[in-house]
This record gives structure tokens, C-alpha cells and sequence, in this order.
């Protein structure tokens, strides 16, 4: 937490922490982690995608070997341990290995680029993992022209060696520790928990049609009120995210126009959020909102468009990696929560090319994104001790023997 | 209506209707009517507060007035009947008398302004009529921060001589003709109706507060949305305004912050307008509406603010003018409708002098404020046929005979 807390001192604005893809301070970051890593015997670069990368190398040369990371860059005005806390805590992993070698290699990766603030582009770090950091994504231009290209080459990195930092192949699997960002584990009462999926997430927008009128002149049983319909809808969205268990539908934005206190909107622009773990049932939970609306309109004699914006499927977790960290958890003493994560993570990026799993951490009030943001000094224990047991049981597992057989 | 087309060409803007207070083409507008109010046989001036007045004299010289008269000014992007033609209309029942003395005088008002667009409040014109055009009124600036003294001394008026545009008193009382400006004569398939009263209105804003957070991370049940809670009251408003006979209950504007896609919304601010002829049942309904917000609050954990911008009390116009109207359009062929006006009107400032009344003259879709606004030719000649009814009743009206004793 101490190192979590230092590295929120390396930022771009003195006043607050906000660290974009290779910015200046992420060279702060990246010293320290080559400090800690290679002071525990690993081995350290920085890949053309500006990665950290830390292999801690395993009892044979030819082992598989074990991802374990998070990311290093930050919202503006970011907390502590979003991302930084799972670099932090794979460091803190080969550290307590004191120099013992394991079965299989273990690499901790810090990734440069997660929350797609500079680019407007999201994981441009973990793409390069599995392949898909490519022209067009090196063309993309931030607020002041400069490309994902130019910047590789402003941190000093060579943007043909970027398919030097795709995975190798063999790997046993990724896991992410990451604060949870939300309240259940917290509400629960329980440190950790386990992902076992990814919701897939459906944005929308969603426009009523109406008449403009005089709010003054026009009787209630004359008005075709666009807002009145946007309304009557959004109490259904709500009732819907009730009534589906596991289902997160929101709506986050809403415009009337003209918008003036004496005026009836003439339209009403709203957005839709929906996620869920399973695509059916956020599918469904589409078409039954879409049709609320097409009722509603239809009987207030309004009329509706709407537009798909992302139809992102969810990602599963890996069954096998998600039953051993829930064993890990319980060794730790903890009861581990199988959940689903409603926010996109590295891990969802890694999954279509290894075996990926995450480990929540309790975060207090579920505030993220904010310099409010904290972990408890015990659930981090839980977490290192989770993250232990779980090196122990990958050590002697079956399964792991037997992938390391058919490498063979 | 030909004078009424020729007169929207009178405009700050070459491509639409715009005409603001003493702005150049109102110039235009007083050439024409002191033009066809002379060949009337009447009197003219414009007076100090830029307000067009003809005065048609009695058979006597010392008769009491009768008032007629609407508004000169617009609003931006204007149609050609809003105020026109209530003045156009008055000049026109002075023509028809051709020559023809009453017992009483008739004064044709063109007010300078009622759609308070220039200093951003109203009736600076009819204000003037009773004594309300006060030195704070006139120190207001425009948006070049010219005052409303600088404007009118700018178009060669003395604001010295405002007191001169006061009524004198022993005015017989006030008429005015004007849109409708709503789709209630038209749902009626009535040409004319009668206003005996003008709405009082509430505009309040509302916000409701709950946490902004992650729409993905946050379960439906752990959640205070803001916007959610707003929606359910919204449709609360909509409800009352149904319930309640004669209420309009308007929410027109609505803003969530911090209003993305995928964050449940910590605030929503939204507008509120309320309108009733009668002022208890308006504050009552703005009572309810209040204790449904803070129930929908509690209920959701989010907690509320509300404030009143406006709460201006409602205008009875006066019965026995009322009356004589409703004689009058009946003797014109026409049912005449009773009903309250849900906008301001000079009448309402007028009424605290005078005995006031209006005339509404329907208005296809409802349609104002807007170049698609327009009258239909039959309509326009029933309210003629209707003023020259009410000229005859007020002129052997017993009242009126009484009231001219008394004077005497």
C-alpha cells in the first residue's frame, strides 16, 4: 500500500494523480518496479508497447510460466490502487518467494495503457499481448496529434519490436488482482472474490419524439410530452435491472429539448448501460426494454428511434485457474465470492489467448476512480496470502503437470 | 390578416420575424397604423414608453374610454398573429364604425413591448399604462447594455414624459384580442373564447442527490440514482397534472450529472411549472408535488432540494366585461368558451386599473412563437363581427350608463 501510495505521487499534474499511456511519470513507475523486481531476481524490460514486464524464471527452462499484472496507468484525478495495487502485489509475490524456485516461470506485467484516457482507446497495453496492437490502433491521435506510434517512439521505444511483446505461447494462464470498484463485496463483508466472468455490456441511445408546446396553454390530454414518455421509460429500465437477477441496466444521461421550464419537450435523449454475465440474458433484456419504449411511445403518440452504440459480449473466465484461486482464497482463510465483474479489465483481453482469471479486492463505499479511493491494510494480506496459496496449489496441480507433459 | 403578413416583414432580421422593443422596424408598424387609425378618424401618438395609442372620441367630450389594444412586439423567429393582431384587430372596429360616434371613446392600444426578449422581462409597454414603468425598470440593460432609458430616448421619446402614457382613470375598461396560442378551440371546433381569468404559476427547480457510480460494478440494489428517483416523480407531476381539473403540470428541463452512459447519475436537476386559474388549487397541487419528491427521496435514500423562482398569483378578469364578451360572440353565431389563459398576457398588468378582459381567436395546431403559426380568415371575421357586437351592448349597457352617472 506504502509502494500504491508512491507511485500516486508520480503524476502528470502535481495536484492530483493522472498518469496516461507514456507519460513522463510512468518512467517513475517503471524504475521502481525494475528496483523491486530485480532486487527479487527477476528479470526486467520494457516492451515496445510500453509494458513492464518482470520474469521471475522457474526450476527448468523450458517450464510454462504464470502472468500475473494489472495495469500502471490511471484515470485523471485517480486513486491509489486502480490497476497499480495488482502490479504492486505480483511484485510482492516473488518477493516472498525469497529466491525459491517454482515448476513454472512467473512473469509480472505492469500494463501501459488500460483506461483508454489519452487515445480514447482502451487497452492498447494488453492488445499487444495477444496480437492485436496494429496499424491502425498505432495511427490513433490524442488531444494533441501526437499517434500511438509517435509516443512508443518519444518514450524511446522502437514500434517494429511491438511483436516482441506478444505472448510466446505456453503460458499457464493471467491473473489479475484488482480492486473491485464496486460495493458487493463490501456489503457482503467478505475481502476477496473471485471473477468468474466478464459481463458483456450493451450501450444505447434512445430518442422520444414528441410535440413542443406551451407548458402554459396546452392542456395535460393535448400534450404528446417527449420527456413525460422518457420518464414513464426509465422507471421501467429500472424495474427491469430488479427483475432480471445479476442484471445491471442504467440509464445515465438524459437531454430534453428545447429544455426551457415553460416549454413540453418536444424530444428526449437518453442513454442505456445494460451488462450481464450471460449475452442472452443481456439480449433479452434489450428487446424486452426496447419494446416497453415502442409500447409507452406508441400509446402516448410519440414516436421512438434508437441506435446501438457497443454490443460487447461477455468474457468467461477460465473455470480451471477460477476453482483454484477459490481454493487459494479459502486456504487464506477467506470465503471467496464468485462474482461478476461489470467493469472491462486486462484480464478480458488475455483471455483470447490464455487461460484468465481475477481476484477482487473489498474496496470501502465501492469508490474508484476518485482520490478517495482505499483498500483495507487486512484484505491486502488476504490477498497476498490468497496469492500464495495459489503459486503452492499451481505448483502441485494435476492439470498443471499435465500441461507441462503434453509441452513436452 | 394581410396587414398582419405585411407587418411581420417588419423585422430586425431579413430573413425572419423579429421585432423587438423600439427596435427600428417597429417604426414601420406605428407608420402604418397611425396611417389607417387617421383615415379612421382617430387621434394618434406614440407615448413616452414607445407605445402606439389612437384615440376614436365620443359623442361627448368628457366620456369614459374604452381600451383595445395587444401587443407590437415579438419574439425571435416569430409568426405574424401573436399581438398584431389584437391591435390590427382594434383599428379594424374603429374603421367599421365609420364615423359613427359611441357614448364612449375608443383607444386602440399597439404596446411596445410584452414578450420581455430585449431586457428579458415583460410588458415594459403596458406597465407604463399603470404607472409601474419605475426608474429600476428603466435602468435594466440589453445585451449590448444599452438601458431601457437609452432605448427609449434613442428612438426620440423623453423618458421624462412617462407619466403621460398613465391611464387617467374613468376608463371604461380593457379588451384585448389575441391567439390562443393552444389547441384547446381547436379540440373544440369553437372559433372564439372568452378568458375570465389568467393562470398563476409556480416555477420552482428541483434536485434530487444521490452517489454517482459505476453503472457497471454497481448492483441494481446497492444503487442511489439520482436520475431514477427524478423519473419516478416526473411521471408523479404528470399524474397530478391529469388528477387535478384545469392544472398544467409541466417538467421541461431535466440535467444529470455527471451525465455519462456508464455512471448511475449523483445528481438530477430538473424544472418545474405549474399553472391554475385558481391559487389555492395551484399551491396545493405545488404541495403535493413537493411531499411526493421528498416520499420518492426517502424511499431511495437520496435527499432533496428545492427552491421557488416564480410564484405569481392568478388574475381574474372582470365579470361583467366577461359577460358582455360571451353576449357578444353569441350574438356573433359563435359559442363562446370560458376558459383561463395559462400565459401571460398585458391584460393581467392592465386588470390592476381597469376592468379587464380578453378574447382568444383559435389557433390551427396551437401553433405560436413559431412562422408556421397562422389564423384561419372566418375565425378573424367572427372576432370582428364578435368587437362590433361588444361595441353596441357596451354602448347601451345599463352599467355603462350608471358608471357615466356617476362620473358625472
Amino acid at each position: 500500500m506504502t509502494r500504491c501510495r508512491k507511485f500516486a505521487g508520480f503524476s502528470e499534474d502535481p495536484r492530483r494523480t493522472t498518469r496516461t499511456f507514456l507519460s513522463v511519470p510512468m518512467r517513475d513507475c517503471h524504475r521502481e518496479l525494475t528496483s523491486w523486481a530485480e532486487a527479487a531476481g527477476a528479470e526486467t524490460r520494457i516492451d515496445a508497447a510500453g509494458n513492464f514486464r518482470a520474469f521471475y524464471a522457474a526450476t527448468e527452462p523450458d517450464a510454462p510460466r504464470l502472468l500475473i499484472g494489472s495495469h500502471l496507468d490511471t484515470v485523471p484525478d485517480a486513486g491509489a490502487f486502480d490497476g497499480v495495487l495488482g502490479v504492486v502485489l505480483g511484485i510482492a509475490l516473488i518477493e516472498n518467494l525469497r529466491g525459491k524456485r517454482l515448476p513454472f516461470g512467473i512473469e509480472v506485467v505492469g500494463f501501459s495503457e488500460e483506461e483508454g484516457v489519452r487515445f480514447n482507446t482502451p487497452f492498447i497495453g494488453s492488445r499487444a499481448l495477444v496480437g492485436r496492437l496494429d496499424e491502425a490502433m498505432l495511427a490513433l491521435q490524442d488531444a494533441n496529434g501526437i499517434s500511438v506510434r509517435a509516443a512508443i517512439e518519444a518514450f524511446g521505444m522502437n514500434p517494429n519490436e511491438i511483436p516482441d511483446a506478444r505472448l510466446q505461447g505456453g503460458e499457464l494462464g493471467y491473473v489479475e488482482f484488482h480492486i473491485e470498484q464496486g460495493p458487493v463485496l463490501e456489503e457482503l463483508r467478505l475481502p476477496l472474490g473471485v471473477v468468474e466472468g466478464l459481463a458483456g455490456q450493451s450501450k444505447m441511445g434512445f430518442t422520444f419524439f414528441g410535440r413542443a408546446n406551451h407548458a402554459g396553454t396546452t392542456p395535460m390530454h393535448l400534450r404528446r410530452d417527449a420527456l413525460a414518455g422518457a420518464e414513464e421509460w426509465i422507471v421501467a429500465v429500472e424495474r427491469e435491472g430488479h427483475r432480471v437477477p445479476g442484471l445491471v441496466a442504467t440509464v445515465g444521461a438524459v437531454d430534453a429539448k428545447p429544455g426551457a421550464t415553460n416549454v413540453i419537450a418536444g424530444e428526449a435523449h437518453l442513454t442505456l448501460d445494460v451488462r450481464h454475465g450471460s449475452d442472452d440474458v443481456r439480449t433479452t433484456a434489450v428487446e424486452t426494454l426496447i419494446r416497453h419504449a415502442e409500447q409507452i411511445a406508441a400509446r402516448r403518440g410519440l414516436s421512438l428511434q434508437h441506435r446501438t452504440m457497443l454490443s460487447q459480449p461477455a468474457v468467461e473466465m477460465d473455470s480451471h485457474l477460477v476453482g483454484r484461486i477459490e481454493e487459494a482464497i479459502r486456504k487464506a482463510g477467506c470465503e471467496p465470492h464468485r462474482m461478476v465483474s461489470g467493469a472491462g479489465h486486462d484480464a478480458m483481453i488475455l483471455a483470447e489467448k490464455v487461460p484468465a482469471a481475477m481476484i477482487f479486492v473489498r474496496t470501502p463505499g465501492g469508490i474508484s476512480h476518485s482520490p478517495e479511493e482505499t483498500v483495507n491494510v487486512e484484505d491486502v494480506e488476504k490477498a497476498i496470502e490468497a496469492g500464495t496459496r495459489l503459486l503452492n496449489l499451481l505448483a502441485t496441480s494435476p492439470v498443471l503437470q499435465s500441461r507441462r507433459t503434453q509441452r513436452a
